[in-house]
């Protein structure tokens, strides 16, 4: 129902796709670009509509849409800034399409923890920036989840060197995707529902997704021998509310304050969700017979120094990444030492 | 005018003390048991105020009052219990007289940092034996804040052995006073304002309160001459509201479900908000010709095995005790080999 309804307006025009009204109820569909059944999300974006409309006495209504209900998730950014979607629920890089500094806004590789990541963000002047960028696209958005770090890829084979990246075929995603073709792999962009298929008829060898308790979901245990760990391409990793400019000047102040508190209140239950899920499902990872492995120290450092190569590309080509990415190393080189120094672990 | 009102409330019967009428807005007295002028403290006590106001569209109003404005800080677990005062703004460690199972609820000497405590906590079923103590008490808890490890304490001598503390008059919050007591040390309670004067006045050698910025807003740096890291004593600690029974049942579901809400976002803010100010902090304490020192391994040993006759010793007189402290062993054991299989640090 709620489906045909979001094409029904969609096919009439950009203004009802914007808003539906529903007796005095504002009414807004949530293109998602990632599967809403998926844990973390589906707790996420269930929350987020039920506390929206509670404690907004039913004014808002978020309605979230599956990847290709209202649009093509790799079409999700064109369309709510040309408004013609009236919200969105994702991660910054999957617009890196339009300028590759979106990536850093998603995660920065060999950079910050959850914990560092919400403090450059908060405090350190990062969401100012991302702001910026997102509001010169005529997007609002409102951070939402954060989730620690990702398993850093299932694998047909073990690696054991750079020599053994050279060539291989493998699902990455954004910056950390760079710095593997970098090092010869040759990196492909796939939605999650077709990882699994495309590793069993071979078309690729090698495939990163998310956190064990996700990657589990898609069912990777079947099709790969090997997990690594630690994921240096996301140590931390930002998804967020979109609104078009229209969709968020509509709100009213309460109603927009209302979507940030709660969006606050999902990432403070994300952060722990997230960990205590991810010991269980290493043990089923186990179970499964793959192998679980941990990266070289020498091929941290390959990797490390690749992604050194790629933030100099990037930032000759994005005043906005180069802007972004100093501002997180001058909070890092300050941050650091009072981590080293006041805990104990 | 709120503390006259606030005082004439609890002077006519617990009744009046519990919910004074505004028009239509239930006015809900919260009694500090720390200064709120604090940083920190302050930012969080002033959103809550703003937030809960707002988005119950002044339904409801918490007012802040300093300690000894509503009762003594020692006095306010009593009085809240009994009815007498209708809310409170602490951690559950003040409440200890009664039962010492609530250290735990407030910090766990070598134990999680923010990210753990709040995955324990939230799922790893912390927060239900928090809820049952409480109830216990006719209290119901909603965790607010948490901040990371604390400095271990302002020493006017240097130590370097644990003969350096037999004798040493010191004041130590918790748990941590507690191990420091075992190995010989004079451990005292004293509210924070009378902390530097009691260091100035020879009465005691050291004292810990908080976090560096924290610290620096008492004046710590101005009467002792070694600041030491890390806080073993407590590498996070949460921060709460407290409702009488009476207060909580008085509110609709909805309202309940916006103070826990605007206390998630307040905690999500407190995490990223608490880490950016302590490097500053750092250089300000090291400006005033303070000396930064880490504890030796050999100490932090020697530390980590008192803490561990302690924890036996509040095992066997306190069953809540050992209830709560098993169950944060069990979520240990079980997420720390995630942590150190996937963090890249």
């Amino acid at each position: 129902m709620i489906r045909l309804l979001a094409i029904a307006g969609l096919a009439i025009n950009a203004g009802l796709a914007t808003f539906a009204f529903a007796g005095d109820a504002t009414v807004i569909h949530v293109a998602s670009t990632f599967p809403l059944s998926l844990p973390l999300f589906s707790e996420a974006t269930g929350r987020l509509s039920e506390q929206v409309d509670s404690l907004t006495d039913g004014e808002v209504k978020l309605v979230f849409h599956v990847p290709g209900d209202l649009a093509p998730a790799s079409d999700t950014m064109d369309r709510l800034s040309a408004g013609e979607i009236a919200a969105a629920w994702s991660t910054a890089g999957q617009f890196s399409g339009r300028d590759s500094a979106f990536e850093l806004l998603s995660a920065i590789p060999f950079g910050p923890d959850t914990i560092e990541y919400m403090a450059w963000l908060f405090e350190g002047g990062g969401l100012t920036l991302s702001h910026e960028l997102f509001a010169s696209y005529g997007i609002r958005n409102v951070p939402c989840m954060v989730l620690p770090a990702e398993g850093a890829g299932w694998f047909s084979k073990e690696i054991r060197s750079v020599d053994d990246l050279k060539g291989l075929r493998i699902r990455f995603f954004g910056l950390g995707g760079r710095v593997l073709a970098r090092l010869g792999a040759k990196v492909v962009q796939k939605p999650p529902g077709e990882i699994v298929d495309a590793i069993r008829s071979g078309e690729i060898e090698a495939a990163e997704y998310s956190l064990p308790s996700m990657d589990l979901t898609l069912g990777l245990q079947n099709v790969a021998r090997y997990y690594y760990f630690p994921g240096w391409h996301q140590p931390s990793t930002l998804y967020e509310l979109y609104f078009s400019d229209a969709t968020w000047r509509g709100l009213t102040a309460r109603q927009r304050e209302t979507i940030e508190t709660v969006c606050a209140a999902v990432m403070r239950d994300s952060i722990g969700r997230a960990e205590a899920m991810q010991m269980g499902a290493l043990e089923d990872v186990k179970k499964r017979g793959v192998k679980l492995r941990r990266w070289s120290p020498d091929l941290l450092l390959t990797f490390e120094a690749a992604w050194g190569a790629v933030a100099e590309e990037e930032m000759a080509t994005s005043p906005r990444f180069r802007e972004i990415y100093r501002s997180y190393e001058r909070f890092h080189d300050n941050y650091g030492f009072w981590k080293r120094f006041s805990y104990l672990h």
